[in-house]
């Protein structure tokens, strides 16, 4: 149980023991980008809802215009004009045409489109088509986009700009979506202090919380920031107690010393069943990581340095948050890139290097080497590479992918 | 002035009219994440403010265990233990050792960390160090990470989860960022219908509303949905005008067919000084797109295909969000793939396809081919590829990047 692992082990140890959020809450779609499909949705109607031009032309029978061109012009009787958003009055019977708007409904009997540019009007009610168009020229047919019965969104889809235009178009106001999951954030250490008070000596400020809620904010949880936890198992017990009854999920940051990390995993063991399950991971930085789960609910103990406190809530607790909600991990971006010089690492871990990205060719990826620790790393960084385990570093000009920050 | 442009040609003239917002707004810390600084950020005190230890260990003069082993230890006298968070009351002599744990204040005097797991305690006050250290090592001096004076981060930095921390290390409650620019978000069309209705025969719901809302957010706007506006110059004339008058930016969708187009054009006009900049973009789909000023506002005329609309909403809309915000514009992450067959173009026009990615030795993007204007063609895409204007397009197996969605 308490193995060193790596991440991708982790985490899959990790996933036995997350349960999607069962509750759900119906939003207005202009409030629901970004957030996670609840149900599945079904077309109830079919877009378009009718047959739709896609250019300004007129409406025809596809056959009247066979084999017409600028030298054999098909003639046509002009039977008016359809206006956008009205009822189409009339019916065309082969030999007739009429003008229709882009996105203009076509009349019954129509079934292609002349775009305008080939028509000549001739007088007399008569209208000259100088091209030949073949049945569903240039019109959208009733339910060519989505058919009324489809499934159009499987539960779990993260919501994007485009999927809330295609919800709308199915007349929808509203969308159920998975409850936001709700994230304690709480830091330990005797040290630390509010950010609005003055340090004494040995004193320092509260990092963590704001790197971590605005890193649960962007893989769509709410972070609920729970204060300073003071090195003491009672304390510490009260505080984790306390947010594990109101919150989804608790990122514990902090207990770098020896003394703190036992009473972390203490505390966990002491709140629910089956406690600690995970400690320590085989990743530089965030070697003290651990995971424990009290009835149900996922404690990740992040280290307090901050970078690997980023580097863990970003590779840890983002997954879990896609996994409450019963959607997949967000997707993380890559650059390919080339190594600036020979990168070492040996440490029997996988290995974060961060790095900064200099324009070539190809872009060069140039670590970052500086002392551990630094909360302006991360902020003087571009991006960073993932060293495998087994691998004894990189030399000078090998291929790449950079993650981005 | 209406000549066709590309989007960077385009984008181009359109700079030349947008001016930083001037307005700020000072945030809490916890809701400055993705928004811009609006003025530098200097230092005023170092970070860290005293002399850190990185392990759990001994304070030492490291000169007291130059050639140190485990043959031939060191031996110290120990002179007690520092408390995270309180006071050093006592200063190191040469000769002598203190326990600090891990992110602890040194005592003054002491200039290295010994690691615990060198230690040997003696009894008698003696600690045996077996490990010859050098000065600095194992902790963080004061001002390490960031220097009292120093400008930390610039105006126009876009804040990022780590940004946050550092700003919360240098003891910052609060932080001047950008207003967030308001963006009117107009729908024109006599067949657009709002949401919460019933649509009649020729009607369809107004779509894009949702779909440019979530963009805007994206880039760090604020939308404001203005509405459906129909076909007739003077009610244009007046949503424009009251638009112009509460939002910084002006996205007016529709007008596909020719009169609506005109009336677009005519409104913005009429409304002020220059008035339309450009009347078309060499781009598809997006073609119909047209760029207006008034008085130093931008509007920006989409086509009301809501593909097209939303293709140049996160191309031309987003980079003016950045540059109001006085920022850049967001990367957009790509992926490296092979064409899965002969993609053709050559419209004279730079060309978005959209395509899914398929996984094998080198990802496959196979181009989604499918009548234009769907909505649905977004949802069903992975990203999309842009093929460049003086292309006749791409043969199978030609590598490219997809812009992912």
């Amino acid at each position: 149980m308490l193995l060193v692992h790596d991440i991708a082990q982790s985490l899959n140890l990790i996933r036995q023991h997350i349960r999607t959020l069962a509750d759900c809450e119906q939003l207005p779609l202009q409030l629901a980008g970004g957030r996670i499909l609840a149900a599945p949705v079904k077309a109830s109607e079919d877009v378009p809802p009718f047959c739709r031009s896609q250019v300004d032309g007129l409406a025809v029978w596809a056959a009247d215009t066979f084999g017409a061109s600028e030298t054999i012009p098909a003639i046509l009787a002009y039977q008016g004009e359809v206006q956008m958003g009205r009822p189409v009055e009339f019916r065309l019977q082969p030999g007739q045409c009429a003008y229709v708007p882009t996105g203009g409904e076509l009349p019954a009997g129509a079934d292609a489109m002349v775009m305008i540019e080939q028509v000549e009007d001739l007088g007399d009610g008569l209208r000259q088509v100088s091209q030949s168009v073949s049945p569903g020229t240039h019109l959208t047919r009733q339910g060519d986009d989505i058919t009324a019965g489809t499934t159009v969104f499987r539960a779990g889809r993260r919501l994007n700009a485009t999927d809330l235009g295609t919800l709308a178009a199915l007349g929808l106001a509203t969308v159920p979506v998975v409850r936001r999951p709700r994230v304690a954030i709480l830091s330990t250490g005797d040290e630390l202090i509010e950010p609005d008070t003055r340090p004494g000596p040995g004193q320092i400020y509260d990092v963590n919380r704001y790197t971590l809620a605005e890193t649960v904010r962007l893989h769509g949880g709410e972070p609920v920031i729970s204060g300073i936890v003071r090195d003491d198992l009672t304390i510490l017990q009260q505080a984790l107690g306390q947010a594990l009854g109101t919150c989804d999920l608790v990122l514990v940051s902090g207990g770098s010393s020896v003394g703190t990390r036992d009473y972390v995993a203490a505390a966990i063991n002491s709140l629910g069943e089956p406690g600690v399950i995970l400690h320590g991971i085989a990743v530089k930085p965030g070697k003290p990581t651990m995971a424990g789960v009290c009835n149900g609910k996922l404690v990740l103990g992040l280290p307090g340095h901050p970078v690997a406190a980023w580097f863990m809530a970003h590779w840890l607790a983002g997954p879990v948050l896609a996994w409450l909600q019963g959607s997949q991990p967000l997707y993380k971006p890559t650059v390919q890139a080339m190594t600036a010089c020979r990168i070492p690492s040996n440490h029997g871990r996988e290995e974060f290097v961060l790095v900064t990205l200099q324009n070539g060719d190809q872009p060069l990826a140039v670590p970052v080497f500086a002392k551990s620790g630094l909360i302006t790393l991360l902020s003087r960084s571009d991006g960073y590479i993932r060293i495998p385990r087994d691998c004894e570093g990189l030399p000078q000009g090998a291929p790449v992918s950079v993650y981005l920050l």
